[in-house]
């Protein structure tokens, strides 16, 4: 996509371009924000048009504005809402899903310079801050009061807060701790028209009114744009021991995870690699896992001690049990972090291989054996690697779709794959997002999942707290039928 | 209130009365649904009107409707839209703030025939169950498969899982885990106009959409009717060890819970007694804790084993630490439940010595002691007993003012100090419900506590799902402004 030219200018104050722009709305933003707030670069634009999801488009932008505060948040909801120009609320561009992408001639409102961590109350385990701190960064500030924020997307290094709350990000430690949304006590959220909404509260409970947080939580910029949260803390958990598991095939695997979930003990973290993935990080990586290796599972747990020690054993005996080729275990938790190296080294992997599709599907847990074997078929078929990585405890697995993106038919039948994965995950009863959420990748399967009456249930609330459409039109569903 | 002669006539087909009857709705109720489904015999409607809630008005309904089944409910909400009739849901009227008051000329719509356990899920871990099931009712169901409900409201034994839905109950259990909405994977939902939403999923996690399950949970029939749930289950716990300690006073008391919250150790249960409460116990029941008590916190453990003892014998010591008159420490569970008699025996005691309204206000976890001494300083205050118990873990309480019913001045006093204490939940950063919800009883005072921008929120989405205003209006919040 070409830039028009009308956006080819600069508009700081002073420039000389400035007096060619013929956009009301830049003027109108320029007019009441700091003069460092608004880009219109072409260079730097670009640079904020797409989130990491694939085969989704993105829109020119008239500019990128970058607020330090709610008060300038909400300055450009008013003239967006005056001027009826849709914005694109965004974080750090890390989803996958397309839900931040710009917008034809809209505002790409990125939250990334209100990144300050605001307040660590250690006496009622809470945080207040702002959306455009790293997930890491906020995990480090709490971790240093030997507080711990368990929500941890494998991208924690890179995404923020905001785009967290915004997708309701899981990560590795679901199975034990849950999700973003059950840490998030309350929210500033700044609605369409420029208002500024404090909900929720500071206590552990609370009942006063609708759950206006997790309505906000998880609609992906398109209810309101989150400048604020305070998310509950736990007590910092001990350094994970580790157990990992090699099988002959995903059969063997899916028996030992559901030996482990059946146990009583409840793991940490329970990580699955199919026959796939793991040939990936030994080629790429030369981990050394060897042709005979069809699957791997990795399991922790972070309770320390002798409860721990004692955790590890029962876990590693129950992954044992269902016909495991090798077990190891690592009661010292450098050797775990070793162990896990090769599911964080799958991603990587795949991408030294080709472009890839990182997907997102979750079932039941008891249909895991089915979605795996499901998707080594669907593979085959299409003649593409299609690796699977996955939270197995949690039954929410990643498929990574590997093509060459310079190859046409190869790229038509990546998505093709894709899309039966996630009429597979639905014939499985399950959903065709467990974390990443729905953005422009997923609209048309979020209407085959929730029919037509949930999307005018989703239609009408949209409408109530955006009537004007402003908000990340077009993500999640189309604003009308058709 | 006395009955319209209009009302006092029996629809059962045939009856002589009915022609009697001028109402179309009637008519309409009693042309669709099943004979025995229609309720209008004075005497029985009566007794549909009120839950437990204090100083909460109710009207007197055209009929109650018992239906049996999800179609039955649509086709009841479809006459009452056609006809501009507020329907109130209703579950087994335990609850304490009103919600379930009966509208006047409107329908009482009681969910208490549709009571199956549908379907129990022990692979994946769920239970489907219908709303008019019995709370402790699901609890035994689950526990015959080894699995366990967490949300154990007091009033376990005679509440409904649809009021639990509808409130987002709690209970003693949510320190450790959590509340009602923190179970509800999805939901079938009747909307006012009859359609039949399905919601959520079956899966652990899915963000695929709107989080609808938490925004119909604890709207308190505003929005929708449940007419089915599935709910998350979690392994059974061990039965659990019990420990207990009395202080000379609050503060020590709020001392010790707070070492216990710092160290580690998550109590399955954490309640606290303050000195009314021992005391009215102590006169009630002849429990004989002594006039030198002048609180008593109880805490378990439900990890069973070593592990088990050696967290009850921390919790105990933390709970020594802290100026203790004496701790009591039951390593046998049979002994664990004699300790938690005190506590149960709380209400029933106040019961006793006059009438009772059982308030809930939920503070910041440290706030506990300024809470209930600015509880104590009231209560002197205003002449009344008020006794303090609650969920201390959470920072839940529960004050029971007692009062003479046939007193005005002192049902004036009793509102007052209801009022008043909500005032100083809300100065110390808390929420005038942890629980118990907002009803009538206190709903001038949520917009204090979620301003005129919340308010509109709640109005807009109100709306939104029932834009003819039938789903229990005026409950939580006025339909409009003034």
């Amino acid at each position: 996509m070409a830039f028009p030219a009308s956006c080819c200018a600069d508009v700081r104050p002073g420039s000389a371009y400035r007096a060619a722009m013929a956009s009301p709305v830049l003027d109108a933003l320029t007019a009441v924000l700091p003069p460092d707030r608004v880009i219109t670069d072409p260079d730097r634009v670009a640079s904020y048009r797409f989130d990491r999801a694939s085969f989704c488009p993105a829109g020119q932008p008239v500019a990128v504005v970058r607020p330090r505060n709610t008060a300038e948040v909400s300055a450009t909801l008013r003239i967006a809402s005056e001027m009826r120009v849709p914005v694109v609320p965004q974080g750090a561009r890390s989803g996958l899903s397309g839900a931040a992408n710009a917008i034809d001639d809209g505002i790409v409102l990125s939250l990334e310079r209100m990144d300050r961590v605001l307040h660590i109350d250690t006496a009622n385990r809470f945080v207040v801050t702002e959306p455009g701190v790293m997930n890491a960064a906020l995990s480090r500030a709490v971790a240093e009061h030997g507080l711990f924020y368990p929500p941890d997307p494998s991208s924690w290094e890179f995404c923020s807060i905001g785009g967290n709350l915004a997708t309701d990000s899981g990560g590795l430690c679901c199975l034990k701790y849950g999700v973003t949304s059950d840490y998030v006590l309350g929210l500033e959220v700044v609605l369409a028209d420029g208002e500024i909404l404090r909900t929720g509260r500071r206590t552990v409970k609370g009942v006063a009114g609708y759950d206006l947080v997790r309505l906000f939580v998880g609609s992906e910029g398109t209810l309101g744009v989150i400048t604020e949260a305070t998310l509950r803390l736990r007590a910092a958990a001990e350094r994970p021991l580790t157990v990992a598991a090699t099988y002959p095939d995903s059969l063997a695997a899916a028996a030992g995870i559901s030996a482990v979930l059946g146990c009583g003990v409840v793991p940490s973290l329970l990580e699955y690699m199919d026959r796939a993935s793991v040939r990936a990080v030994d080629e790429v990586f030369g981990m050394g896992f060897g042709a005979g290796v069809g699957a791997l599972v990795i399991a922790q747990s972070d309770v320390g001690d002798v409860v721990g020690k004692a955790e590890i054993e029962t876990i590693g005996r129950q992954l044992e049990s269902c016909g495991a080729l090798d077990v190891v275990l690592a009661d010292d938790p450098s050797e775990g972090e070793m162990l896990l190296t090769a599911r964080r080294q799958a991603l990587p992997a795949f991408e030294r291989l080709g472009a890839t599709l990182v997907d997102d599907v979750c079932v039941p847990r008891d249909r895991m054996a089915d979605l795996v074997s499901g998707i080594e078929l669907l593979a085959e078929r299409f003649g593409l690697i299609v690796g699977v990585v996955g939270h197995a405890g949690d039954g929410n697995f990643h498929p990574n779709v590997v093509f060459d993106s310079t190859d046409a038919d190869q790229v038509a039948r990546a998505r093709r794959v894709f899309e039966e994965i996630m009429v597979l995950g639905l014939d499985l009863g399950g959903t065709i997002t467990g974390e990443h959420g729905v953005g422009l990748l997923k609209r048309d399967l979020l209407a085959r999942e929730i029919g037509p009456l949930g999307l005018r249930v989703h239609r009408d609330l949209k409408r109530a707290l955006d009537p004007l459409g402003i908000l990340n039109p077009g993500k999640i569903f189309t604003p009308d039928d058709g």
